[in-house]
């Protein structure tokens, strides 16, 4: 009978506020291949798009790295992912493709501490869906309407330095119902031209690690270049950061009784 | 393109409120069978146990009916499953037994608003894990502990009658971590004798079902006998029943503009 | 020293699914005597109209009174709350009309069990500015524009019957940052025709209160005549009754070691 | 008319994540002076050890000041608010000595961003029980019993390097029912020797601030030097921490169609 107590040291303090995180941007990267006016808007991919707002934002405070569905391992291979504090992904027209054995390993490092933000439509992604449980099925447009982005959560991290509301003028339409579970924290809703609404911007807490959805961001339009846009993915990379990670997701354990006086003196 | 449109006329309201509710209780019946202090409580399975406590807390407003692990589609056939407003779920030794098609069965029926309610040792059953979408592990020890349940929701419906505190007089320990979501709705939080807590009442909705995880109840203490085990229980069914229930989980539609302005008059 | 162990006996089940419900719905009834726009929809006032919709679609589940401000006590005697399970609530010109005393009176029957809904212009009164503790405050335009209201919790008893979107031709916007504490569930969000959106239908406990404030409803639009809001509003007093209403509110209480043990066979 | 756009620029990113933050422990100060057995335990009183554990988990990123009740306006001016980033608070013998002027003060500060830490027997505060809306009351008992102490959300910053479990020998129980909103987020959940549980870390949101509550810390029992409980305030303080901090609350304004197309480009 083994009680697996946990008693690895915790980062100090200097460690867990003000080192360097590592980012890791994963792009589907298949439209900007394929199409011309994806490619027009971002020659060298949304993820490059995505990855330079970030650095841009938190000069200082992160490395960022990209990696793509035609990688091997799709890029995500143990190693990059056990380096990466935190990780974003975009896709839309490949989910199928992104093997089983990644996703299962994206998800063990997430339950484990690892930071996931799900952009756009990644809503439908493997990833998303298997940690949500649900469909994570929505309404959809693509009629180049415009977008309002409202923060209903001021107190929240990531909606620091972000207006009250502002505008992206041609975007696709995301609205209800979008079935997810019940966010933790809530921190936006959008809506659109024609009047529908959708929670853009979702918290949510799985095992150690922390997951922002964040919906706006589309292939045909230049979202990722706005200030708000990516002032919002740079808050929200702090936020999902976990100095607590551990190497593995919880498992059932027997506990002899008792089994936690060991830990005192280990905080 | 199609905007599917959902206009199935609402129940009327003696119907949602006042009609009999039929609840299917599906025991994984392997303990009864294999040990002999198990089937000296539980003589007939624990789901007959736990089918009598409602019968009985709910007389007039319910049908309960039974259904195990060793019946052909583990009893859970699609026609079982359309006739069940609350189905609730006990397993322990053999959660790997459970068909991967049975599970999508209910999955599906539950994001399309079959309420569920898991049971103790069910954290770790397929159909949980897959609708939490972490680990569902916990800490745990045999030792016929003594388990103290409270109430910190008492505007809750399933707190409804229930002390604010009821005592277990032996119980295995279930202790945190409880690896799930935030739940929704915290109803009850359970200790035990050798000083662990537990997250024992736990609500979620998925898609247009509600879920509630209910930790006691044990195959070798006679829990489901007790009075105010089994009044949870009859509270959690009532609230686990949506009378919005559809055929199927909702799916991405392309939606055209102004498609919900045909929606008005279906209320 | 005392433990207050409360050990008043549960409501039968009968008496807790079944029994006729008493809904008081509170008026402030200065608009409908002092604008003849107003009087032309309401003639009778707004409550009347509030309580007619709930008679229709609670028939034989409710009783339903009426109480305004010009009332001695404001119609919301001991005795009147003493006897309420559900209170609604409109006011909007004359918050500030209201005794303090009587508000301290509702408070303590919210805490103590009692279900309250607050509308439309409700939210700025005193009564839920005390509950929630915030400035209640929102973003406002009077000119007449088209609302869609969306339901986000398709697994809620509020939303039952309710379509997935429906239109209010003309209503008064409420917009955000509407300044409230994140709701338990959030069921409702609307959107306007200028863009903005709102938490229209957000659910609240607080003590052994339950609390649903829903937006929809102008003095100067027959918004309350609309069959959806009805059905909200019937489905919203059936949510918020709780059987396990007690005397007063709790307070903190000395209790000595085991004072639960006198708990069991209460249940 | 006036539509009130927020346009204040925002802090640029090194501000607001580097930035000394000031904190200000207030003290009630009263049983230090008066009972010998707290004096030998706190003898500069606690807030001088709440303030010295800070200074030595946050070094180099927190300034920190203290303020008690014997001082002028309790030393909570209204330029010591203005400066305050995160404001602790511990009350127990004196909460009727606080002056309404000095609650409804720090009540404006916290719905406008300064975070709040309310500590122990802080529950019962006068600006506790005004943000919360509830009566706040517990169950307690003074018998020196052993607490542990159960981190429940991994994935929180305030549980950051904080062990799974720990014991505090000797603590005032605190049991449930505590009579709060649900959190927006429980972090820990503490058991008692005599069977006894408590919600002991709660985060709330409120208007911009930021709220934990955490029970651990009694008079006569020196709960504060302890390295855990100095690790949770030290997380807090940096959760609580909001850089989007406005002068003022939000209030209710008229804001004509389009008010937020000015606001583009502030972000």
């Amino acid at each position: 009978m083994s009680s697996e107590v946990d008693v690895s040291p915790a980062a100090p303090e200097d460690d867990r506020t003000r080192r360097m995180l590592t980012v890791t941007v994963w792009g589907e990267y298949v439209h900007e291949r394929q199409m011309e006016n994806v490619r027009a808007i971002y020659p060298r991919g949304m993820h490059e798009t995505i990855a330079a707002g970030l650095r841009t934002h938190l000069d200082g405070r992160v490395t960022v790295r990209t990696a793509t569905l035609q990688e091997p391992e799709h890029g995500l291979t143990e190693d990059v992912l056990a380096g990466t504090d935190v990780l974003s992904w975009w896709g839309h027209a490949a989910h199928d493709q992104v093997s089983d054995e990644v996703v299962e390993r994206v998800l063990r490092h997430v339950l484990a501490g690892m930071g996931l933000l799900v952009l756009h439509s990644g809503h439908e992604s493997k990833i998303f869906r298997r940690l949500m449980g649900t469909t994570c099925s929505l309404r959809w447009r693509e009629a180049a309407e415009r977008e309002v982005v409202w923060t209903v959560n001021p107190a929240h991290p990531i909606a620091a330095g972000v207006p009250e509301a502002f505008i992206i003028p041609h975007q696709e339409m995301y609205g209800e119902l979008f079935d997810i579970p019940q966010p933790d924290e809530l921190v936006f809703i959008s809506s659109f031209a024609g009047g529908e609404v959708f929670r853009s911007g979702c918290c949510f807490a799985r095992g150690r690690g922390r997951i922002f959805y964040f919906s706006p961001g589309h292939e045909t339009y230049p979202v990722y270049e706005r200030a708000e846009v990516q002032r919002v993915l740079a808050n929200a990379v702090l936020w999902a950061y976990n100095p607590g990670r551990r190497a593995k997701p919880p498992r059932s354990v027997n506990s002899p009784m008792g089994w936690f006086e060991r830990l005192n003196g280990a905080g």
